[in-house]
């Protein structure tokens, strides 16, 4: 089976903009309102940071329970991991996600200046200063025979994107406009010359766009 | 984290209809043409009985592949099991599905004629001639803490609806239509008044129809 290079869940909206220039430890989206692009996932019965029962069972469920499955490997950009830039100042930064990041695998993070690999609970964080073939290439042998999550931000999803590298893409569209920020396109309709592309509404207000390689 | 009871993938006609009475040895299903209930499913990259590479990634692609995610257990009729009716004769019939069953996992047969269980690959197949709350009672043990799925036929379905256990269904509706035969429903809006309903169409033609317990 081959191992895949898949977007899931990622969320931008309805005129692309996925986060915003001014990100800080307060705002890990730089993007008032960043949290309008992720209410469709936190409304579902699936949603891991839920702390009540509850939450809807509906297609909303379906990608957001998805997201691990079948996942050996994350790979995300540096403005993912922190708000920091440049060299490191010291190592104490963990990541936003506390002592148990979401994640579960090991995760690559692509930055310009390496440190030391760190595990928390079962995820553990590597920093490479590489080629995006290359982070793929060992993502893939972390994954042991499971697909790899791209995870973002934008600037790595067009990253790969451009090297031709990603398999498929989840990309939720929230019904809501902010005009600028970091966009991941300007249409959906970029994409369909390299991959086949469904358009699917969810009751919620998000519309579902799946892609896979032609 | 309680677990629950899931119809999955279950294809119906657009008029209800999921098999025939003419079940035999040769028509699993007792309906001609009962291949277009499912051929929505057959298209995915995930079905697990592809043979070639290719397949769609699309919408259709996530019912496929979460047909076994987080299912510890199946419930199903003894229809589903196989074509004979009244005592067994002899124990050699072992299911349609050849040395490797596509479940994975402890199957529950209801059955007036109970018989040994027996394990083929890594599906074992118990015999039981119990309410449905038993049944189910059982399967949950057996499922090792993840949810259980109600498998069907029509009539086991309809069964354990009666007997209010079932949490979430999927129901694929497939654009065919049959006049005659066994119905889940008249309308899937029989459902509405115990469960939530989204009903999503899919590009390939096929609607898909989830509920969740309110």
């Amino acid at each position: 089976m081959a191992q895949l290079l898949r977007v899931q869940n990622f969320s931008v909206s309805s005129d692309g903009v996925a986060a915003g220039e001014a990100q800080t430890l307060e705002s890990p989206f730089g993007l008032p309102g960043a949290e309008r692009l992720f209410s469709w996932a936190g409304a579902t019965a699936s949603w891991p940071g839920r702390t009540e029962p509850g939450g809807s069972r509906g297609l909303d469920d379906y990608f957001t329970r998805d997201f691990s499955h079948h996942i050996g490997a994350e790979i995300m950009g540096r403005n993912k991991f922190g708000p920091q830039r440049g060299p490191w100042t010291d190592h104490e930064w963990r990541g936003w996600w506390g002592d148990e990041p979401p994640f579960h695998t090991p995760v690559f993070v692509l930055t310009h200046h390496p440190r030391p690999s760190f595990t928390l609970s079962d995820t553990t964080f590597h920093f490479v200063d590489e080629e995006p073939a290359a982070v793929l290439a060992r993502a893939r042998e972390a994954a042991g025979g499971l697909d790899v999550r791209l995870g973002g931000g934008v600037s790595t999803i067009r990253e790969f994107l451009a090297a031709d590298l990603v398999d498929t893409l989840h990309v939720a569209v929230a019904p809501v406009e902010f005009g600028s920020g970091l966009r991941l396109w300007e249409s959906p309709a970029e994409l369909s010359d390299r991959f086949h592309h469904e358009s699917v509404p969810s009751p919620s207000g998000v519309t579902h766009h799946l892609f896979w390689r032609r």
